[in-house]
């Protein structure tokens, strides 16, 4: 190592030693105005206690870092690796994923100490000198646990919504209102030529292994909405009886809306004026009609789309649309900045089935369980959400979610 | 109300005031030893979280009591009548019973503030001057309620032994180890007469409505087992292939035992050594041979004196047995006294099915729905267990659970 | 073998012959109006096909009789060991109980040719010279296979009704209309006195091992009606309510009733003109309104007595009611012959948890597996119904079904 | 109408007519080894009764066409618009899928006349002269009438297959034993260019709306196998613990094979040698090792696949491959042509989830729920089976379902 690779590395060890700290830190923050009773509940089997996500966040770094990189490696405590393992079948057993709730052990205060053990043992491990290789690898690793945990702080928020919903107290995450959104504006139509496009990760920044490689697809002409739709455009759907006609079903969905006697978004519900109102973080509040409609699922979006005469977007439509408005964006006052709300209001319905990129591959051992191994039955997703970290989010990510989940901050692009 | 019966209210109010304080401090007493964690989850909807019991304890006061004689009663929150409400469908509507572990609001803390609140409010009331009548009413209700509320410190500590189960690191509620059992000695037959026999409650004590009215049965002569069935008998039934063996079982015990894949009893389990542990309040340790086989249900009690060649005993024939121990032991060196561990070792399976005794009838209003509506497919068990709090036990007493129910400190006494 | 006493086996036998081939002749007899389509399908796990009912009474004697009596036993069939065995697990496998509607094969003419293979086999037998205590044994186990397959005689007609109230066409058994009941007579209460009382069989007939032994019961004085209850008085219940009132309900029966939904008994229905029809083996028709309620749940039953403010009897009162009313009968015209409808026109729930009299002993072998392994989570039913066989009732007869069942002519005795 | 016209008419329509009557035919004809029994049963919700589809098909004609074309229509009975509706929204009720072997009545006689009532009426209305618009709808309707009855003839034969192994007995469909396969000789790889390629139907032929419109998609170079995955291949993939082994398996079907405790082929069993055996409408044989591995499930191909390292193809490289073998077959003896066993062996599932292809629009009233509905969670086949009927058959023909489904001849080729 030469003196400017050692500086090289400093100055990145650095960074990434800062950049860890402080996805850290906001764990941690995240659940700050939660009691150790609101972080140890579980409301369904698809979602989980907020202690356990911190804990299971810290796993990530002691299996597959410290665990590798450690010398005379000790675990923290030997029952961890089985508790706050997800679902890497690769290092082995897994606590039953819908008794998580029932952890009350290891306590709320030492998910904390457990956290404070990893966040010191991997920093030590980024003071110390590495051969060029493992420092590579060793860097590879700590993002890819810093970009974990950043997913998990959105199902962090999703989680904790939907338990504070099955609660008849109807809390709130945070104690002050919901701001009223702006007046949404008319909705227009953005035209796109499409033709072979180019799909997929192809810069140096990271990426999700399943935004890889990039390739090319065809894409025919096409129009994108330049704005998500709202409560009054979802709402005007709702008391068009929307959730008793057939028509505008997919089977599946139809059998679903009839077997969970649905009739409106989940967090909706009516007062005993019959007004609207709707849950969220900040508790009970009017049904905000500018806001872009939220929590809905993938059998809903199509519903909604079709009904108004359009339809969900490809995820190859939303990508090269998203690609081509930063483009233009950076460049110039073009038409294509015209699209608003791709990111940081909610995840958007492709019509996409989650799958393989053409030439896909996994990684070898267990972290090639992390995305392969869901490309089935379930739907992509692109944009990001109100609760998405900060820089977690770019226009070829890969979101996906099941036709019927609706506890996510996922709304409706339309196309045409 | 002249001198003398005020006197005599005073000195009964007393009492009722201490006893009251007593039975309260004892239900915070054993909720100590946990975490607020420990006291929120829910480990299965049969059972219930810690500060449920704690809060559904308080609100049967505050609904029965203080609502009936508080002036300008004021719930102590409007929402508690809901949240906390178990089974009265006479009060109104009731929360959800599987999702009980998801309150984690009202917090730990704010039940304890309910406990207090409701405390004083009863003290208060029990201060105050009463008609007669009022007064019998009163101390009528309240003899009722620290009854139930002994009901639920016994739930408590079978229902968070289940929780502690649950949790693979088999936490302990007591950190002291449990006392190994002395020797069981040899199991003795005690005879008796039976012919027509007063079951049921008729001394001035207080009783359960299910325990009346006393009334006549006939009963065959019969003999019952002078101790329980021990860990050591019953694992010889285990390891004799007991449970794979459909002879012993009711056909509906076999269908259970088979769908379950059940081979020993709840919270028995074999080390890497093959050695058998049992998990108890004090955690998991060596099987106790001598020590009365607990966490029975009553298809395996039923299995059980089957192989042995013997029975379960009528509820009657237990009764009666019971009574004339006691009778004896209270006059004489009578053979009756040779009957051990009738009360607080372990609830013993009767083959008597829950039903109303001749002539019962339930009180008016939602109090009627403490016991009678619970009159099917339940079985009825005698005496009390090592849980069951000092003094909330009697040989009339009928506690009832259903053929498959093992999380109740539950044995065999068996008959002939 | 004496001469007296082979004139006695020849006269026995010839009837047993006679008999054996009434019995059986009647089976085919149920299934003459239905095609083989009706006899094999099956509606409900609880429900078997017609084809299966004829080809396990046959089973019935095959596996008891033939196999044990017969010189060189083969079987009709290898497979027919299995698919035809009921829930003999003694006997080994069993054809699983919900699948046996898939079993177009053996067709209906094989099983056809099956009864007639065992009608010849037994029937030989039977001609044969036996040893005395063979004999007896042949005897007795051929009288058993006999109520066996007449207790399979009304299981056919309840079974062939439920399948045809699935068919949208609501075909008719029996094409003629049922004949209109006559009024039925003001409701009497008939009264006993009850005392120490003899129950169970005892006299030199047939009985099933669950009649015996005889024994002593103390009952209170007690009355019954002296009518079943009919259909105008149960929709009375139904249009004030009932079915959405908890207050009349068992618990578990009123889950059993929100879940399911129920507000009516099985197979009435509202047609377009909101006038009530029922629905039996002579199709559908007006509701009879003098006619016995039946098709009616214990839940049902139950809930109906506590609306009236009576109660069901037990089935000691019953059997003791049944038994001096046939006594009086006989002798005078007493009082006690008011007692109307005791047998032929419906079942009648009691009370009584269905359970072993005192001094119950199963038989050896699978035969013991006939009523025993059932005696948990079931009531007891006395009297019998309108399908059952000419000669198939008596006074200590004890049916049994869930709580829950409703596709049997079951119906309500009140008591108080 | 002018003579020419006319004249081609009456050829056209004598095509079509002898054409109805040989689809139909061919219906009665794959009943004909069935009893009525065997037609009646349903073994499954996700299969139907031989009878149902019988009826079913008719029902198509008479709601489509009869009702539309005859004058004074009259249905042939008023209940079977709503017993034989399958899933049409549009039409109205329908009797529940799950109970359609319930339906003993109609009987199977009745059902036969049924059809031989809408055979006469269609024939009749094919005789009659039309004006060329009625005309053109007529024919077009026609035409889907028969391609629908000779997609539900596949279906009857996969649903008797399930039907007939659910039976302890594995009687067979046809008596005679199926031919053993010749060698299946090496795998081969067989490369294609891709680029910018059309895909869908283009031609004047029949074909379904999913089928449409012809599109451009872009495809990466690949390589599909020259043949089907045989039993030899797959039973080594069994042998190796591809069943015990989650590396190989999506998340989702790992699950599925756990719950259901799969570890082979539907059809497969093990006789009591240890020898494999398959079952198929020749009955139980042994294992055919130079057979097609049939009845897999997308998850058990998509695991196989990846267990060799290869993966399956998209349905646009299936497509393209196969419109580029059958150009070359008919042009050269091009390298193409290696492409062996693409139709009347197993259809062949693809990677591709089932979708609307870009400008995708369903028909107009309840024919548009034809096909569009079911887009969702369910993955594209191609190809056809040994069941298709002849003529059924196209490189552009999208089959569809779920990733479990495993009773259809269903089989792997492989891609790279």
């Amino acid at each position: 190592m030469n003196v400017q690779t050692a500086r090289s590395h400093l100055h990145e060890t650095s960074d990434l030693t800062l950049r860890f700290a402080a996805v850290r830190a906001l764990s941690a923050a995240l659940a700050a105005p939660l009691s150790a009773e609101d972080c140890c509940a579980q409301s369904m089997p698809d979602a989980s206690p907020i202690k356990w996500h911190l804990a299971h966040t810290s796993w990530f770094f002691e299996t597959f870092i410290l665990e590798r990189f450690e010398a005379n490696f000790q675990p923290h405590h030997p029952a961890f690796r089985v508790l706050f393992n997800s679902y890497y079948n690769g290092i082995g057993d897994k606590h039953a994923r819908a008794q998580r709730g029932l952890l009350t052990r290891p306590s709320f205060a030492e998910v904390q100490a457990y956290r404070r053990d990893v966040d010191a043992r991997i920093t030590a491990l980024l003071a110390q000198p590495l051969a060029d290789a493992a420092h590579a690898e060793l860097a590879g690793l700590l993002e890819l646990g810093l970009q974990h945990e950043q997913q998990h702080q959105e199902l962090m928020m999703t989680d904790v919504l939907h338990l504070l919903w099955c609660n008849p107290l109807k809390p709130a995450y945070c104690a002050s209102p919901h701001p009223v959104s702006a007046a949404a504006g008319e909705l227009q139509w953005q035209s796109f030529k499409g033709g072979v496009v180019q799909i997929g990760h192809a810069d140096t920044g990271f990426c999700f292994d399943n935004e890889m490689p990039a390739h090319r697809q065809f894409i025919e002409p096409y129009a994108l909405a330049s704005r998500l739709v709202t409560n009054r455009e979802y709402l005007a759907f709702v008391d068009a009886g929307g959730y008793q006609n057939p028509a505008w079903w997919l089977s599946e969905g139809w059998d679903w809306v009839q077997t969970q006697q649905l009739t409106q978004p989940l967090y909706w519900r009516t007062d005993d004026t019959a007004a609207r109102q709707v849950f969220g973080l900040h508790g009970l509040q009017s049904l905000d009609p500018d806001a872009a409609a939220t929590h809905i699922s993938y059998f809903e979006a199509d519903a909604y789309a079709r009904w108004t005469g359009a339809r969900l977007p490809t995820e190859a439509e939303w990508e090269h649309a998203a690609m081509q408005s930063s483009a233009a964006g950076a460049t110039a006052r073009h038409a294509a900045t015209e699209l608003k709300q791709l990111f940081a209001t909610c995840w958007q319905w492709t019509s996409s089935s989650y799958a393989p990129y053409p030439g896909y591959a996994t990684a070898a051992g267990a972290l090639g369980e992390y995305n392969g191994k869901f490309m089935s039955n379930q739907y992509v997703l692109r944009g990001s959400s109100c609760v998405t970290p900060e820089g977690h989010s770019r226009a070829t990510y890969r979101n996906f979610f099941p036709a019927t989940a609706r506890w996510q901050f996922s709304g409706i692009r339309l196309a045409r």
